[in-house]
């Protein structure tokens, strides 16, 4: 990973600044739409900083220049920044956040400014209000992004591509039912209509998909709905005929995508007349927007007088998967499964047979061109992480093309991989070794899969949180002092991104506000890491569904997991004498199911099917 | 448990409401303090319910009347309550909170009324809010307390008890020493003092201990500090000699109890002209208070711009027990479980051998006698909760004298009780069986032993709270479809309350705000209860120490636990074939460990050491 020497960008950013004389400026990861991947364009903070990872945020000040991000790139961020960069690493005890570093150098009455466009409302508020207690001014909303003005020609076009329509033998449930569930819900929240800023919501409520973000299917778009409108704001130009008679027959009207800012003004102003002027603010009916609804959206509909901020109603309906969409994830990871098993045995033959030099990047194309020959295969879902030895070490490691790690048969190999197929987005984890694994390297494989199995196999009453089921995940690790520094699960949409909220399994506070439920569809990923050495992650897909318990206490539904990820763990790295006799048969099951459902797509393929078979055999 | 006919109850306070002109008024559980025992005087919620649990919140309308309460209670509020009530089971889905059924009364302009002295100001606001967004008035803060004007001869006068210094032999730290620290925590807060209000606070603070409230070793009081001062707020008449020379010789200033008003106004007026008049907001140094100070007490120290709720600092350093309180920890529980053997086997002795018929208060009676002989022992913590068969199941079960079941050697008993000695405060709960339990009892008391154990042995970095731990000790109960409706552990003070705050284990959202830490003393208490059969909790009190592990990750200490409850599990509930060989080994060695530390109490007593012989053979 090489260091950008960000020198002459601050300077021309801090000129900038003291042109709108505002002392410190942030710089937040996210688009205008809270998206967590985003379009090159928008990358503003990686320009900024250097740092490529994709969480993280900035903060300018006329003499310092500090990046906040969190475990998963303390490594990655100490490579890429150069020394104008504090790094800031979150999470640690007594590192400030990056709202309170910001906040103390605010002291003294100092400004603080912002894009309003590319932070979300209550971050803003959250933000100001540390700000106000440290002493300085007012949050300053800077409409013209700084970044961009001093970004110039290297800076990539906002992407433009087509939208279509996702046929309802992928999608579930039609626009329409969707639609009439979302008004009733507003309805039941007494609300005047929803404003929805978030893509992937945009692209699930309307069964469209696009492709203006890198491994995400969405659009650049926003969207309201009333109880008796619906309206798409998407460039015309992008969408199909197909999809503007779709969109034309299930009652949505379309809006050119930069009119929202123009047409939320109006229909702001529009809510006091509606209500009445002079109602009593309980009896205003507002607007609904989420908590991820950026700061300008949000002032242009007229701010808290007009609008109630709440976790996205769309969120959690597309949370819930519906049957058609629960098979396809069990379909469409068969598949992925069959492609994972043929990369990884010729991955080994490569490296141990034919003794091939294979770099990272190399050994990822092959594993993308072997998913891409399977039905349905749209795109990966996100970078392939394919890392050896200590490269594995890096929780969010990308190797670069042309200059990466070849590939070494005597150390660990982690592969974090996934696609989008039009029934289903994948994400799996598996993490090998072609050679002879250290004592450590197993103990700490076989503690981070007796987690997995824990979660895998756990049985919770209905009400019960991600947040409470991470330590099952975590305890064996835990018992030798070890632990890793990243959630243990997260969301996954169909044929949509490959992290969605709002449900998680891990230790962020916000996991403890959605319990799980029967439909979620959610990744199982405990890991290990040690810098310099290995890392180990195990991760499969996982889905939510009703359990059959003996008794049922409280008359409540208890809930377990299904696994749909289908590919064998690594036998090499299995320390036997840790596992218990209900582990082993476990994996014996599991290994069973794995060959049934993907044997058949080896018939031509001895390689894979000798590995498959050899991975397979019963513990 | 009896019925109490509210209604000419209910009626005189509804005209009192209509006096002072408010149509909805709210009885809370606590008293000035909010504290969870309270004084008989103070017992306003249960005089106009009729519910004698300890916990709830009653509101009354001029039509309605309802009485919120949590899962422990459901029953005994179902039994207790007569048909003027309204029960509100309070976490249970499609049942609205107390707060939002007052407010869904409050609809249309009506007066919400309570009195401010026995609501915390968090709680008033929220509730405030509520009916605000719902169209009511302001909340009325209602100085004169209506159910104290109708309940007139009835109740029982304040308590005036003597108050006493606990010597540094049994506190471990001096009240130079805590002023000390508590002001260093001040300064680091820019605060200007601290206004304490919990009983439990300011009996460790200054190290004195009462006798006001039952089972509860405080005095009522308030205190304040400030850089330079210390004040307690308390009825001279009550303080021995000892202790105005022990205040005096340590600083602190004696004030009556009823002064506390006065001064926090005078001294609320002093903060404006100390800081400068005009001086930003967020220059003024206010004052703290916990965030279960009353409302009353927030309202005369001047209210939001003079004070900051917190959790209370005092609160946190109390819950850290330093090691001469955990060694008196330790010994106190090799008596009490002494005490406990003692009267176990005495109690199977009477009920097999010599066929006596016992009711479940004569036999409470005979373990607080057996108690009581032993050093240190000052009275019992809080009411033994002594139930057979079905009463098992009513989680905080109290037997009424004279009217309570005779125990039914044939069914299980469950006894929870506890102990306040100089140097500890004792919890324990066992539940045994005379007979031949069911294969329901033994599965369930072994699937809660097993959850028991796991908990006993987690091993956790430091930061993990008990919300996270909480899922161990309930896993394997959800494995079979059930559950228990209470928390996992409760704080524990020394030679103080039995259950004190900040830290606990459960699925309440506040557990997942404070992480355990070395010196905290807690509960381990799952349990199972089947409604009108049995019901079974099996407790130990644990500290969190530093735990020994191979590796350190995160370079982060690692805790875990030490038990200090000396009791045998019930070998008759136990089946063996459910338990693993390290479960097995747990009890081995915890039942050689209870047998070694509590055998020398019995060389008198062969009929005790028999039982704790056969109670603790190796399985």
């Amino acid at each position: 990973m090489e260091k950008v020497d960000t020198t002459d960008r601050l300077a021309r950013l801090r000129e900038l600044m003291k042109k709108h004389k505002v002392d410190i400026y942030i710089i937040p990861s996210e688009d205008s739409h809270s998206s967590e991947y985003i379009a090159p364009c928008d990358a503003r903070r990686e320009y900024i900083t250097g740092f490529t990872g994709s969480a993280g945020c900035a903060v300018v000040t006329h003499e310092k220049a500090a990046l906040a991000t969190d475990g998963r790139y303390f490594n990655q961020a100490t490579k890429q920044l150069d020394s104008n960069w504090l790094l800031l690493k979150q999470g640690l005890q007594d590192v400030p956040t990056w709202q309170e570093w910001s906040a103390d150098q605010s002291e003294g009455g100092k400004v603080v400014g912002v894009d309003p466009t590319v932070i979300s409302a209550p971050d803003a508020r959250k933000l100001a209000e540390k700000i106000k207690k440290r002493g300085g001014q007012e949050l300053m909303a800077i409409e013209e992004n700084l970044v961009d003005q001093i970004w110039g020609e290297g800076r990539s076009p906002r992407p433009s591509e087509p939208v279509k329509v996702l046929g309802k033998q992928f999608a579930g449930k039609d626009v329409k039912t969707k639609l009439d569930e979302l008004r009733k819900d507003l309805e039941k929240k007494k609300s005047s209509g929803f404003v929805v800023s978030m893509l992937d919501e945009i692209a699930w409520l309307f069964n469209l998909r696009g492709n203006d973000i890198p491994y995400n299917p969405v659009f650049f778009s926003y969207a309201s709905v009333t109880p008796t409108t619906a309206t798409l704001y998407v460039d015309e130009s992008k969408l199909s005929t197909e999809s503007q008679t779709y969109l034309a027959e299930n009652g949505v009207s379309v809006r050119p995508y930069e009119k929202i800012f123009e047409d939320t003004q109006i229909l702001g102003q529009s809510l006091a007349s509606a209500n009445g002027d002079g109602a009593p603010e309980a009896k205003i009916r507002k607007f609904l927007v989420s908590n991820k609804t950026s700061w300008a959206l949000k002032r242009s509909l007229g701010g808290e007088t007009k609008v109630d901020e709440l976790r996205s109603p769309i969120g959690d309906a597309k949370a819930v998967k519906n049957e058609t969409e629960l098979e396809g994830m069990r379909q469409c990871h068969i598949r992925d499964g069959a492609a994972l098993i043929e990369y990884f045995s010729w991955l080994e033959d490569q490296l141990n047979v034919q003794k091939v030099q294979l770099d990272e990047v190399t050994a990822a194309d092959k594993l993308e061109e072997m998913r891409s020959k399977h039905k349905h295969f749209v795109g990966l879902s996100f970078d392939t992480i394919s890392s050896t030895g200590a490269n594995a070490a890096v929780i969010h490691y990308k190797p670069e093309r042309g200059n990466c790690s070849t590939i070494d048969p005597k150390a660990i190999y982690l592969c974090d991989s996934g696609a989008q197929y039009f029934d289903g987005t994948t994400d799996t984890t598996r993490t090998l070794h072609f050679g002879v694994p250290t004592d450590m390297e197993r103990k700490a494989y076989t503690l981070v899969l007796k987690g997995h199995i824990a979660l895998d196999v756990a049985i919770f009453p209905k009400g019960t949180t991600g947040f409470a089921l991470d330590t099952l995940a975590r305890q064996f690790l835990w018992e030798e002092g070890l632990d890793y520094r990243h959630g243990t699960g997260h969301g996954v949409g169909s044929y949509l991104n490959v992290h969605e909220g709002p449900i998680g399994i891990g230790t962020r506070i916000q996991y403890s506000e959605v319990p799980l439920a029967p439909g979620n569809v959610i990744s199982n990923e405990p890991g290990y890491y040690e810098d310099g050495t290995f890392g180990i992650r195990i991760e499969n897909i996982i889905m939510v569904k009703e359990a059959e318990t003996k008794h049922k206490f409280g008359d409540k539904p208890y809930l377990g997991f299904e696994h749909v990820t289908m590919v064998p763990y690594c036998r090499k790295l299995i320390d036997e004498t840790l596992l218990t006799r209900r582990e082993k048969n476990w994996l014996n099951e599991y290994h069973a199911d794995v060959h049934a459902k993907t044997k058949d797509f080896f018939k031509e393929n001895e390689l894979a099917l000798k590995w498959l078979e050899r991975e397979t055999v019963p513990f």
